[in-house]
């Protein structure tokens, strides 16, 4: 081709091949037991090693998120791309689906008439569903602001909240306010780091451990 | 609401406060002229300041896209997610519409006959529609390899290729063979970061500055 070198590796082998990388160069980095494949899905969906540092998960959350998922719970995301990115098809077969009503026009109304963002009222019209839910919030500090508001009403009692929002004005401390709900199990990531991939790369994650 | 303060920001104006953040961080970093708005949007996207150093434009890349997306080019990306995250509604503006095809049962049946990945089959069935197209590869380093196949091969010739795959194995690699286009304006993210979400943003950051 020229003189850059490609490693020779099967379609089917890329996936396993990266982990094996992200293993070896983790090396003795200590990881939470029973978190490994989360965060090491993370590093893969980045190519970011902070992931090893900044992934927080609230006691028995991931346990707690895999007995709901089996139990048919459904995932709301606050982006089109956060959904598009969860595996679908394995959440139906547990009975779950992905919602996300950022694009809705009765939340852009709702919006508009509060002074909010679309994805706090996106959250409100989350509240009123009657299912059991996970939040993947991968963009809008607002979003998990919302939450917790709806949470600490009694509106609310997700089954886990993943909050992992990227950016600069409130993620850091919208992330913290998550982690202040004592009775919600929740995996965040701490710090301004985030984002819809790696919102959709947790519940990914949880879905394969199933 | 507890001891975590919120900063006040209007829904409106969170995305503009976010740029004078990075902005004001970046200090004196220096960036390419013209490209400003691009880098700082990928920063925004990730809170990864890395991209002020890895990103690589070709000559007049972004003049040239430009003139590609005002002439109606349309964009094929390798993943849905990438899909999801583009303006299509801006894009269509100018006559251009966001293709993938990884979901396509022929470019499946195509990927198992050859042996190759649907990222690359789905190049394949890009290069055969008859239109000016911009490439977005924010995930699949074979996509990229198969790009630089069909150029090599004279079978195609991007108005621009975004190659910003994120992972382990091949990416680094795979990215430079895009660099070696010598015809092909090209955004690259050097090294092993990148990802469907930045993908996006680049085609994003391009739509915003028409």
């Amino acid at each position: 081709m020229n003189h850059i070198e490609l490693e020779k590796v099967l379609p089917e082998e890329i996936e396993a091949r990266s982990f094996e990388l992200i293993t070896e160069e983790l090396g003795d980095t200590p990881l939470i037991p029973g978190t490994e494949a989360i965060v090491k899905r993370c590093i893969h969906t980045s190519a970011d090693f902070d992931y090893a540092q900044n992934l927080v998960f609230t006691e028995n959350a991931v346990e707690r998120a895999l007995n709901a998922l089996k139990n048919g719970a459904s995932i709301v995301t606050d982006t089109q791309m956060g959904k598009a990115g969860i595996s679908k098809k394995t959440l139906a077969q547990y009975g779950g689906e992905v919602y996300c009503f950022m694009s809705d026009e009765d939340v852009a109304q709702t919006a508009k008439e509060q002074g909010t963002t679309r994805a706090a009222a996106s959250m409100d019209k989350a509240a009123a569903l009657d299912k059991n839910l996970i939040f993947a919030v991968g963009n809008a500090p607002t979003a998990l602001v919302r939450l917790y508001e709806l949470v600490q009403e009694g509106k609310l009692k997700p089954e886990l909240i993943i909050a992992v929002p990227v950016g600069f004005v409130n993620v850091v401390q919208s992330k913290e306010l998550i982690l202040d709900l004592e009775e919600i199990p929740s995996i965040v990531a701490k710090g301004r780091k985030g984002g819809s991939n790696i919102a959709a790369c947790i519940c990914n994650a949880l879905l394969y451990m199933l």
